[in-house]
């Protein structure tokens, strides 16, 4: 593996030009705030290998479907978020000649992300043809405070001869998305202008017609002083700027602040765009750029005092897991329940930014352990309000209730493959699962009645609609799903989704008891405006009772679907190396052949049902699943790491945990290129704090079962659960508890109950 | 249903022009000769909708792959057979207006495909701006004697007022494929040339540096005579001309006859195409248009006497079985290996030209029994010849022996659907099937010694390498397939896939046991070569007593694979109509969910391997599957017709051979647009002569047991087997064998043996 980055617990460093490996720093290097994205590009014009991207939060763009063979049923777009108006960009001349990174001699290059105050710098010192050098320090960020507005301190110091230094700061609109389908262009640039100080462009999708304007403003200082400027305009097609040239004298600094502000038709009246834009981008300016920093990095205070996980001994995984944390952070916020959290967030264009279950399965549990519960329930309401499109796509596939897309971006499917878009079903439980998941850790019964039940009742409906009842075994099955392990695809009964099926009928029935019982009045209105009748529930429960779980008598596990054991039983100890990964080497029918698992699938059951399987029936299972797992989702190895920790296999637990860690950091699969893994991210997170920590919520209480892996002397992680702020300490000898905040309450460790006050301290000896 | 064509024995004709359907009846008017073929377009300019079709037999186009989601071994290219330089182009002027049935009036409208000729004709009657009347006639065929040409005679009379005619024969290369999966053109032009007689243009594909030249040249009469002219000649960057004006009387008829030669770098040095096109276009012109005709037409006469089928009593019934045999003989002429039948021959784009297994299952029967034996071999020697790529093939999915392609053009596969491409396996035994078959028929032992073992043993290999063997049940089973009913995918143990591996191990181990019998010194040989050993022999015999076949006891039926009894059991009759075709109105999950059939599955193995199963097993299973069989496939109702035949159904059988007879002619399935449906043209036959006809080879006897449908009066069929020719006719109260030709044999009729002598006539009483 190539060490990519220096190690550094609290900053993700580029130690000199990597200019083979630019995309994958780029990738790793990008800042955003939950509304807006940035690659880690350039400012200055760049000639080398560069994905340039910019992202703006819910602008999307339907993408014609391109799809070999047509099947009944499929979407004609694919939804992908797009590349927005550059609006980074700073043109920069040395003496006249451009600034390329690309051609010039460059030393002493570093880019830094500095993920404790959320912003990206880069320092170099570069030389023109004459060989003066000038030493230049760029810094950026998309401020959390203020999430319009992006910042930009562009500093350039002549070192030996006084020079002529020119910025062009611009905004450019004559962009594209490397991965449309047809090569077509996204937007049209509707108005723009410029003048001295301010400049803006506004752009409209060709389809659906978002409207987004960038605006600018900058200010000039030398060694601190605000200088005058006359700048020559330019206005083309789909590009503003102004250009900006002057003396500097050897040893002094020249330094331009841009501001950005970018308004999109998400948040405001078109007509208003372009005057909000200004408006804010003036504010920014006037407060400037240090204190706009400084409230930036108050924000990320807050969220590491919220968040924070600290791993004494292993600055490698310290570093990795603040990574984690801190890309989650900026990809989602949680205030707009429109938006939710793509697999790449807003770091590349791979996937199109769309939502997967991967929210639901990984990323809640994440945000609801650190992050106020307002949060997670934004990404519930996400899918409540998509409710309609899914009952949609559930009668366009012939069946009842609501069949939640695959991929989406507004609620409609996206995905065009058979196997996948019309298949791969158990997504449908995951929404409901998420439900359970919020309204257990947070406790907010009131969520059933005011969104909760409405999805649940869908998604039953659909199941028992789905659910094929079999006369000659008096059994219900669930034929031609694909489950969570891609590497099967239409097979009947696979145990995952035949059991999450069932959990979710069962759910949908105590949650009606439950509002019986303590919302009636609300109960009432659901029940009229669901047409909920007696004879539906009973049915829901004759699948219940019959449903069919393909099981081994003699191996005493659950089987992943019907025809699992009629496969070639080999280990992938026994596969020589020359065969990995198996979506590289092998063709696709010798993958769905072989018994060899891409992710979790009946282990992903037994992690979200974990309450109902005994350690057991864990281990058996485990012990069989985890050696034919190739584990090629990034997604896998966190839900193996959590049930080994729970089983007791800590070394094994901890190895797993490696295998996502630092997948980004070290370009682990060789596809950083494309942009980060996010969503994976949140299953690193759950691996420490699920499957080191033993967090679950049992009967309303906190309860974990710490162990520390051999390789670290000491770690802790936070935890908010129900306005308790806790941090659990772990070392070798004792697990400390401090509640940094909250009222008194009692929690579980290794089932022990123990009472904490605000501030108190508990240590308990191992 | 519309009529699109005048009920005609001999004549498909269309009254009257049809703006509207004029591609349907471009697809029907469809000429060729094997080497060649052109879809009914008008030779003089036509604005209207139609699809230009010229293609030349082994010319094809490795188009860039078009797909969704990318697997793992999915070819780089899709081949296409590619639309050639149009040679049959002539534009007339009428009085200096340019003629275009789109735009002129016209009258008495009347196209005609004769049969019996093998020839398309035209005529109208179209009137000028200025109401002058001209009588049109136009006649075109593609020589089955002389493959490379292709004749138009072109005659106008001006009715009532003298007129100016102008003729501007041309060649035009600026042409492309409407299924072009990137809008690329595939030809460029590399020479032409133009004088006052003669014109060429040679075009060169894009990639594959096929060349193919077309040469034309033209003779000008006035009622007979001819007469000089000195044309102006037109060279454009793809594309020659000559335009000919010359005054004509009234009453007068002129008329220009256009030779073209085709010649091809498929079977000319590239550096004498141009040269050859000219020397065989010159010929032709000195031999002139009705002598070309009229052994053109001999070649036709030998056609029918050897294949024709007779039908009393029902002109239209007559009409449709005389297309198909005429189609299907001007598809494929036998001459090259190295050529295949499209599914839709040279009549449109679709399906590229491409290979299937439809050759082997349904177009070799047709052939073995209408045709001499070496135009079937040579349908076997191009599979022979691709041997080895078929190996490549399989060891590309990591298995052993061969497998051949899904579709193929040169022997590589070209198809990119996972289910179909990797798992469509069950096409690897119809190609053994077809040796089989051809040996079965003519008694040509020799094949196998000199081409079939190395097939049948690397079939084997691949069956062998395919099958899983499970321990727990001590079977092998043959997981992840797609059988012939394509309405399931990635099924485990499809019956008929099962049943027809394990028939192709016992085939090869038959064949090896009758080479070392009576072809011992060449067996040596092959042994040597194919690395055959005793040990792989016992293995195919393990694999063999140890398939499992899928079988309910309590229905009696050998079941499609192993979940079908699983799916819910509804019959095609209690669906209600708006739910049909499936393959419009169901999403593709739910017609996989679905029991309901696309075409013969078990039925297709219980007809291959006939003299297997009695009657009595027929009959069980076609009472379960028919029943649950939607046929959306052109092949399904042929074979359901056969076997409903076998056990006793005859209104059935007539009912299921009335679903494809008139497939194209009728425009039944609202596709005859993209062309004809060449092989499924072999399945209607095959319902008449096998179905009908009851026609077997058992022990290297012809065996015949006829029927009679209630709707006809009498049938005749030819059969050409093993140098005899006999005609068979069949009428309510009679059977009557007829030798035309060939030595005193004997054959079975209804199981009893019958001696018949050269030109004797043996009538049977039912």
């Amino acid at each position: 593996m190539t060490n990519y980055v220096t190690i550094d617990e609290w900053n993700i460093i580029e130690e000199g030009l990597h200019l083979d490996n630019n995309r994958i720093y780029e990738s790793i290097m990008s800042i955003g705030n939950g509304k807006m994205g940035i690659r880690g590009n350039f400012e200055e014009d760049f000639t080398g290998d560069s994905l340039k991207g910019t992202y703006i939060a819910g602008v999307y763009y339907p993408d014609k479907t391109r799809v070999g063979w047509w099947k009944n049923g499929y979407p004609e777009y694919f939804a992908k978020v797009i590349n927005a108006a550059d609006f980074i960009g700073i043109k920069v001349e040395l003496n006249g000649e451009n600034l390329d990174l690309a051609k010039s001699k460059v030393c002493e290059f570093k880019r830094t992300l500095n993920m404790k105050n959320g912003y990206l710098l880069r320092s170099f010192v570069v030389e023109d043809t004459s060989n003066n050098k000038f030493k230049i320090e760029v810094k950026r960020f998309l401020s959390m405070a203020r999430s319009e507005i992006g910042a930009i301190s562009y500093s350039i110091t002549p070192i030996d001869n006084d020079a002529t230094i020119s910025f062009t700061p611009y905004l450019n609109g004559d962009i594209s998305n490397e991965d449309s389908n047809y090569d077509e262009k996204f937007w049209n640039v509707i108005n723009k202008n410029v003048d001295s100080t301010l400049g803006h462009l506004t752009l409209k999708t060709k389809k659906l017609d978002f409207e987004v304007t960038t605006a600018m403003k900058y200010n000039l200082f030398i060694d601190g002083s605000e200088i005058e400027f006359s700048p020559a305009l330019q206005i083309e097609e789909k590009f503003v700027a102004n250009k900006l040239s002057t003396p500097v004298k050897a040893g002094s600094t020249i330094t331009i602040f841009k501001y950005v502000a970018v308004t999109s038709s998400r948040y405001y009246e078109k007509e208003n765009l372009t005057l909000k834009a200004y408006e804010l981008v003036k504010e920014a300016s006037k407060i400037g750029f240090e204190e706009l920093l400084q409230e930036h990095s108050n924000k990320w205070a807050q969220i590491w005092n919220e968040g924070d996980i600290v791993i004494d001994g292993d600055p490698s995984a310290e570093q990795a897991i603040r990574f984690n944390i801190f890309q989650l952070n900026q990809t989602y916020t949680g205030e707009d329940s429109r938006l939710n959290i793509g697999p790449k967030g807003f770091t590349g264009e791979k996937y199109g930014g769309s939502t997967y279950w991967d929210t639901e399965a990984y990323c809640i549990p994440f945000y609801l352990s650190t992050r106020e519960a307002a949060i997670a329930k934004n990404l519930l309401i996400y899918r409540y309000n998509q409710l309609d499109k899914a009952k949609e796509n559930a009668a366009k596939l012939g069946l009842k209730g609501a069949l939640y897309p695959m991929v989406t971006m507004n609620g409609e499917e996206c995905h065009n493959e058979w196997e996948i878009t019309f298949e791969e079903i158990h997504r449908n439980a995951a929404i409901p699962y998420a439900i359970f998941n919020y309204v257990n850790y947070t406790g907010d019964e009131a969520y059933l009645a005011e969104y909760g039940l409405d999805v649940l009742v869908e998604t039953s409906r659909f199941w028992a609609s789905r659910a094929t009842y079999n006369k000659f075994k008096d059994k219900y099955m669930i034929l031609g799903v694909t489950g969570p392990n891609e590497y099967e695809n239409n097979v009947n009964n696979n145990w995952y989704t035949n059991t999450m099926a069932t959990w979710n009928l069962k759910y949908t029935i105590k949650v009606i008891e439950l509002l019986k019982d303590k919302y009636s009045a609300e109960y009432k209105n659901l029940e009229n405006k669901l047409n909920l009748k007696a004879e539906e529930i009973e049915q829901w429960k004759d699948v219940i009772n019959k449903m069919y779980f393909p099981y081994s008598e003699e191996l005493g596990i659950f089987l992943q679907q019907d025809g699992y054991l009629d496969k070639e039983q080999i280990l992938v100890k026994d596969l020589s190396p020359e065969n990995l990964p198996l979506n590289q080497k092998w063709s696709w029918d010798r993958i769905l052949r072989s018994c060899f698992i891409k992710q979790a699938d009946v282990l992903q059951g037994l992690y979200l049902l974990d309450d109902k399987f005994s350690v057991e029936v864990k281990k058996r299972n485990f012990d069989f699943y985890e050696q034919r797992t190739v584990h090629e989702s990034s997604l896998s190895p966190c839900i193996h790491s959590i049930i080994a920790a729970e089983v007791g296999y800590e070394d094994k637990a901890y190895d797993l945990y490696l295998r996502t860690a630092r997948l980004d950091l070290d370009n682990y699969n060789n596809d950083t290129v494309d942009g980060l893994h996010i969503t994976s991210m949140a299953g690193t997170w759950m691996s420490i704090v699920h499957g080191f920590g033993g967090l679950r919520i049992k009967d309303n209480t906190l309860s974990l079962n710490p162990f520390i892996p051999k390789a670290w002397t000491k770690y802790s992680f936070k935890v908010l659960f129900r306005n308790h702020l806790i941090k659990v300490s772990v070392s070798a000898s004792n697990i400390t508890l401090e509640q940094q905040n909250g009222e008194t309450f009692s929690l579980l460790v290794k089932n022990k109950r123990y009472t904490i006050h605000e501030n108190e301290t508990i240590t308990i000896n191992k």
